[in-house]
């Protein structure tokens, strides 16, 4: 059960309803007419519940769930338990999650600004932004309608945010443009000067960092994330990326659209990834390299050269994933003949 | 020297005082009446400090050492200078740390709430509680007996936490409870949204994530360490639990009691730890994973499987250690025929 | 065009005085007299821009650059397009550190302790201090001059900060003292207690940690990195040391002058690391080793043993850089046969 000190649901909804806002199909001899009210995990739904089958892993716990609803594949549907309505799709985890999104929709903040909250009086605030308490906003900052900005937040100087972003805790940018209904969250650092030195055995010469960070639109930044500014060109991350947390995104580092990067990467500087590029967790991605169009990056990777688009990398120094698997499989085997 | 100005010293105590806190005894001969007054390292220890020894190779520090009093095992006792007090046990480790809790006794913190934190009206604080500056507890969050809350620390709405817990400046919690003599170091981020997308051409769609965070009592989480609340199921940390810095929990993983999670690791959603289980640093566990009760991990391992209880593990994609070390062995060998 | 939101230019300069800020000279018939406003990357640049060539990639992008001036090393003259000044210098990128830092001073802060900062009274707040909101200074801390204290930065008891440092917003320091002239980037987190228990089934025994941190000057500490406090003896990081971000400095560690530490390693406790040490992003080193003066550690290595001094050190675990390289090129070559 969803544990409503922290979540407010809406409905409930009609199975019919919910199909249609997730672009589901009752499936034929299904009520649509059941109310549903609350959303569970397969083994633990019960009546009211819907749920949801994406992965053949779990089709035993499919066949058993008590759910009320499920949304699911059609090739599975003949595994369903007796009297469940089934919501048909062929992307069931994205049916799911409109549908989740129904029963528990993201609300705009409560407006205002909180007493403890230091706005420069150059500042320029959005209708309907919330402030929250401790939370610091610059000269000439600007924020654009309906910010949800959080508790002890430090936005310096200059900075602009758009309309329906939110930035979580304790989060500080500088240096830096945000774009609309982009997700910062707790703890996230954008904006500080990158790593850049002349080194020098009398003593490192800092290189004037002059960029910014420019974040685009839908963005989604996880918890403890770092992106420097540019140290001339900006530090760009294209609309509709997602970020996982710990990620450190250095300076001039261009990001394109709907990438997706997951936990404790590390992006060096001036590195270019094109869009829809997919990098798993831990993968370490040198300085001046080009991720092409699409190209998958196994997690733990080390690159130290530029990716094609659409390819399919893995290990350090990576290479193509199939000859990475190749390479582990031919060790493995070395070592079993080397022990008879 | 222990340093004053950071430390509040009690004592002094007798040798045979520490040595019955300790759990250790006095050696044959040895002057239980000594005054101890601190403690320090081997190699600066002097006259009235109770210092240990743990690792054999600090032997030769022991035989030089000119510290008054020393936890060490039986078997080096012949090894002592002249007219050191010996604590013997069998576990120096551990007793030199009791023995050095009483001289550095961690004490409950000054009741009080700072005229700048803002405390909503309807939380609950517990006796003994002290709230630092800038800290933010939200509507309906229930704080057990003496929790110290750290300067500018945000907890957001309807978060428990159990009696005698610390949260470290800066750090945030939300969607989570926590339980009691817990420690929550600086900058630490608990709760916010996992990383759930349905990947979609036309812009990804998050998936509501509707679980809580639930981390058990006796619990340590390293500072700017992050731990994502759970899709459904909940994230849950288990009673006695060790985390260090910068390590990234992600939704759903359930750790069980007694685990040691060293620096930088990454654990994906929905992986499961059982009991004492032992991460070393920089390990990458992916989604979906068992590791089983006591297992053991070597630092930087990239684990793609299940893992059996009290295995050893080690390498990217992870194989049993042996295994490791003998693959390494090998390509070594190889390279090095080659090389003639 | 650097963006005027966020940097304040000083200026404009002739190219002669640059150049002798810069330790660089005019090239034979070029125009000390030129006035330079800005500093544009080669293919950005236009009149009144200084730029720099620094790196053999970018010489196509030099002989076509619209910059009015251009640092430059002397054996790259001849491709400079026909009226461009060229400031010629054996150490291009320190000479173009120069020029920008006089075309963008750093200034001291402007001072004054914010309305809602949180200052203990018996704190001694040097002359010209900035105190951001929300900031708090514990008892007895102690900030030299010009010191920047950024918003809801938490300084705790007894701290020492020395003249001209600044710390970024929301980090916080306990059980220090840091240098002058250091940065500490946002969110940072030093001295808080290391990861130090004694293991026991019945609940792992913390140890006491009783040191310190102490950190140099001129050293720069990466945004969101972590820091620990010594277990007895301090944690130790030199002068003109340079940390990148997310990085994780265990208890004990010491650090020499010089060294340069990239993105999300991590250092294990006790171990030491000489002067002009050079570790690359995501390396790990366990504890309790030596990395000897100015070794160079390769990107993603795990370090198990000692290196000497200059060393150059690859791999996971470790071996010289040359041999990691052997490696490599073996095992693809052993896959390349096999699949023939």
């Amino acid at each position: 059960m969803v544990d409503p000190r922290f979540f407010n649901r809406a409905g409930p909804f009609r199975a019919a309803e919910l199909a249609q806002l997730a672009g589901a199909e009752i499936a034929a001899g299904g009520d649509g007419d059941l109310e549903i009210r609350d959303v569970a995990p397969l083994d633990s739904a019960s009546s009211g519940d819907l749920s949801f089958l994406d992965n053949r892993k779990y089709t035993d716990a499919f066949a058993h769930s008590a759910a009320a609803a499920c949304v699911v594949e059609p090739r599975f549907a003949d595994l369903a338990p007796a009297g469940m309505v089934l919501l048909l799709s062929s992307v069931p985890y994205k049916a799911y999650a409109l549908a989740a999104a129904a029963l528990y929709p993201v609300t705009p903040p409560t407006p205002g600004v909180a007493a403890s909250a230091v706005v420069d009086p150059t500042a320029d605030i959005g209708d309907g932004c919330r402030i929250g308490p401790g939370a610091v906003i610059g000269p000439g900052a600007v924020l654009g309608a309906r910010c949800d900005i959080g508790a002890n937040v430090v936005i310096r100087q200059a900075v602009q945010v758009g309309a329906d972003t939110a930035i979580g805790a304790n989060a500080s940018l500088s240096h830096c443009d945000i774009g609309a209904r982009t997700l910062i969250h707790p703890g996230v650092r954008i904006g500080q000067r990158g790593f850049g030195f002349a080194i020098d055995p009398a003593g490192h010469i800092k290189v004037p960092q002059l960029g910014r960070v420019i974040v685009g639109d839908d963005v989604e930044i996880g918890a403890n994330s770092t992106v420097d500014r540019g140290a001339g060109p900006d530090t760009v991350i294209g609309d509709g990326t997602m970020i996982d947390n710990l990620v450190q995104i250095g300076h001039n580092v261009r990001i394109g659209k709907g990438c997706i990067i997951i936990a404790q990467v590390g992006i060096g500087g001036s590195t270019v990834l094109e869009d829809y590029v997919v990098v798993a967790a831990q993968v370490g991605i040198a300085g001046h390299l080009r991720i092409g169009t699409g190209a998958q990056i196994a997690a733990k990777s080390g690159l130290m050269r530029d990716v094609a688009p659409g390819a399919r990398i893995a290990g350090t120094p990576a290479v193509p994933a199939r000859q990475f698997f190749r390479q582990v499989a031919m060790v493995e085997n070395l070592v079993k003949k080397k022990g008879r």
